[in-house]
């Protein structure tokens, strides 16, 4: 397989913060402060990351054919043609006026069908226990809010999906603690970037040498940007790791991205039991499984109905239009379609991609954590760098990008090695192979 | 008319803070702190206003027709039909992918010609000036997060729409200033709850004195709940007392609800120029002007880019699913049916429901202010106050509300003066009769 088993690249052994790198992401400065604006106003506004910089780049070049891209943010290989069909034009006068803020009954309750279903949830999952709002970036900012205290931290291991720093700062003032797992943690399975209950102890143990009060820990399954699956006794141990006095907040959003037939996805949602059920609050959204980040849901299953509340109060900054949440409810209720015709087709062409992807990343001897789910592969690109370096990594992302190949570096995920790279595959075949034959160019 | 020009009816003069009379609104002790929140999210979880507590009732009881209601939250008399056309069908695969969290362009670019048009704007008013999210309440917690810093203020004449409070609270941990406008403040003219800019002098002093922060007033045109217009000369002087040092938010998104052809709404932007135009911002949504609550849309207008360029940061949690963002559009640049079809009707009807109110009211002997526009009257029930509290207005309320007569009272609105009641019209008449039925039996 093209799983890396030796190390032969350089690599850098401290973590060094990339700020002051991500300060100049795009080649400038940051705006300078704005009379207009609070402290606080001005620091959001300064807010910039690479990830973010890479899709207003992705997104200004979008329609133009003679820039091709070899990533970009979000799958399109699939189009849901069910959002066409004429019963989506259903206009209730109901769903023109103010609803429930966690999500209208009947959204709640195609939701928890769904996720009984493609979940194999051993028992039938409850509407009541089913928040909906306008995404998983609005979910994490929520849940921060109301089970954090400003200045409180969530754990999370690194890499991870570097948005996820804004979704619950921004609002909610709160901190990510990274957990680093680093290039070299290979256990015995020859798996890299390997997650563990002792790198949480240890991380855990930091935090509390540094007097942070950790109040929860993120786990994202199938992982972003890893890509990898973690295994139901994995995500037990995790779930046991945080029975002691945490949240755990489990990102499910790639779900269904799975192509690798022989491979399966547990969700924490199949368990026959929770270590703590009150504490273990699980995310699914529409944006990745059905190619959909336009289409504005996300959605929280929890048996925990103090956060439910909590989260319903501040419901009214995160509403998903009537309209919008039927035509969604629609989609979930239509299993032939889902199950028959939309993922075996979604799953072939992301199979087709990934193997297209990969087997022009062995041609080129670039090495990548193998993976059978997601959107993207994990790529090794340190032989590239002249020094390893973060200033280096971010000096190749800017050689890519002004080649309109939009690629992440490993610093927008806190990646502590210096030049792995996020490429995503899911797009048209003419573009990825324009863009890797740019990359061999460099 | 029935504007009351003189003083009968008992008042309080102090403005006692209704606090722990909101704390007990649904008659019970709000919820125990959960050990799952934290103090945060056990305050925003205890959050429970009278607005809030009506509606509950009201959706609960919405479809059950043995329950009549006196009152609503958001107009029904008029159903955007065009939202069924098959062209609102639309799915452009751009418009499931991530866009511009400020909105889409076609969607900024049809909400700038519609302002411009319906605002009688003296210039094209620009796409780039716009920000679309999903609401105002979402655009009211941006706002505040951005302009302002932890405990600052914003300055608002009061009585006013309580649910403001939570808007900029919640998130962003800004207060609203009152500058209280009592029941007895007629002048000349007999305008009773009269705004001048001494009254917001006063309120500055004072905020000045007790070492408050104000970075903003919140200006509500036409008024909710006073449904008074003001005048662009009225505005001016609001607009040049704030000019001094803070920012001026305008609130018009009940612009179109004029139903008198003899009175005329001016909007901020129709002014020639504004006295602060960086520091000046206008709001406006569906939910009021277009009968669509549940359609989370709401609009703001700013000449400030830094402004925009903070409020776009915060975009990803307030988003609106992008064939929302298409219908929106669509029904915003059908000029034709908007001014020739639902404009006159809404208005014709809304005409017809509020003298019909009105009339009743007067049978009644009950004192309300004259208004134009508006879907509710601020009227005057303190004469059936045992005595003048709100602890007596409050039991008055419950009152209504055991009989499925929605009302809202008046310190749901910060009222100074115990005994107002914000009774709102649109709803069918067969509603609004056994509603004031019930109210008479009281």
């Amino acid at each position: 397989t093209a799983t890396m088993k030796s190390e032969l690249h350089p690599s850098v052994k401290t973590c060094t913060s990339s700020e002051s790198v991500l300060a100049t992401v795009r080649g400038a400065k940051s705006p300078e402060a704005s009379v207009y604006l609070s402290n606080r106003g001005n620091s959001i506004r300064q807010q910039q990351g690479i990830l973010q910089a890479g899709f207003a780049h992705y997104g200004a070049n979008r329609y133009d054919i003679d820039n091709p891209n070899v990533s970009q943010l979000t799958v399109s290989l699939c189009f849901p043609m069910q959002l066409t069909r004429s019963d989506m034009l259903h206009v209730d006068p109901a769903l023109l006026q103010y609803g429930d803020w966690r999500g209208h009954t009947f959204l709640r309750e195609a939701v928890a069908e769904f996720l009984t279903h493609y979940c194999h949830s051993p028992k039938l999952l409850k509407a009541d226990n089913v928040v909906v709002m306008n995404g998983c970036s609005a979910l994490f900012s929520c849940i921060a809010a109301v089970i954090c205290d400003p200045k409180d931290a969530i754990l999370i291991p690194s890499p991870f999906y570097g948005a996820i720093t804004e979704d619950v700062q921004l609002y909610s003032d709160v901190k990510l603690f990274h957990a680093p797992l680093e290039s070299e943690d290979g256990n015995e399975d020859g798996r890299l970037f390997h997650l563990t209950v002792s790198k949480l102890e240890e991380a855990m143990q930091r935090a509390k040498q540094e007097g942070v009060n950790i109040r929860a820990i993120i786990l994202v399954n199938p992982h972003n940007p890893l890509a990898e699956i973690y295994t139901p006794n994995e995500m037990l141990s995790f779930l046991q790791f945080a029975k002691r006095c945490i949240h755990a907040i489990i990102d499910e959003v790639y779900m269904l991205t799975v192509f690798d037939e022989s491979v399966t996805f547990h969700s924490v949602l199949s368990l026959e039991s929770l270590p703590d059920p009150q504490r273990t609050h699980i995310m699914w959204g529409l944006s990745k499984d059905f190619a959909m980040a336009g289409n504005r849901i996300g959605t929280l299953y929890t048996e925990n109905q103090d956060l439910v509340e909590a989260l319903t109060k501040l419901g009214s900054f995160h509403g998903v239009t009537g309209t919008s949440q039927h035509q969604v409810a629609q989609l979930l209720q239509d299993r032939e379609w889902i199950s028959k015709e939309f993922l075996p087709e979604n799953r072939r062409r992301l199979k087709a991609a990934h193997r297209y992807l990969t087997d022009e990343l062995q041609t080129m001897d670039i090495h990548y954590l193998d993976s059978s789910a997601t959107l993207y592969v994990w790529a090794d690109f340190r032989k590239f760098l002249r020094s390893p370096s973060f200033e280096e990594e971010l000096y190749m992302w800017r050689c890519f990008l002004k080649h309109n190949v939009v690629l992440s570096c490993g610093q927008a995920f806190s990646c502590c090695t210096p030049g792995w790279f996020r490429i995503v595959f899911a797009d048209q075949q003419d573009h990825l192979q324009l863009g890797l034959s740019l990359s061999i160019q460099e």
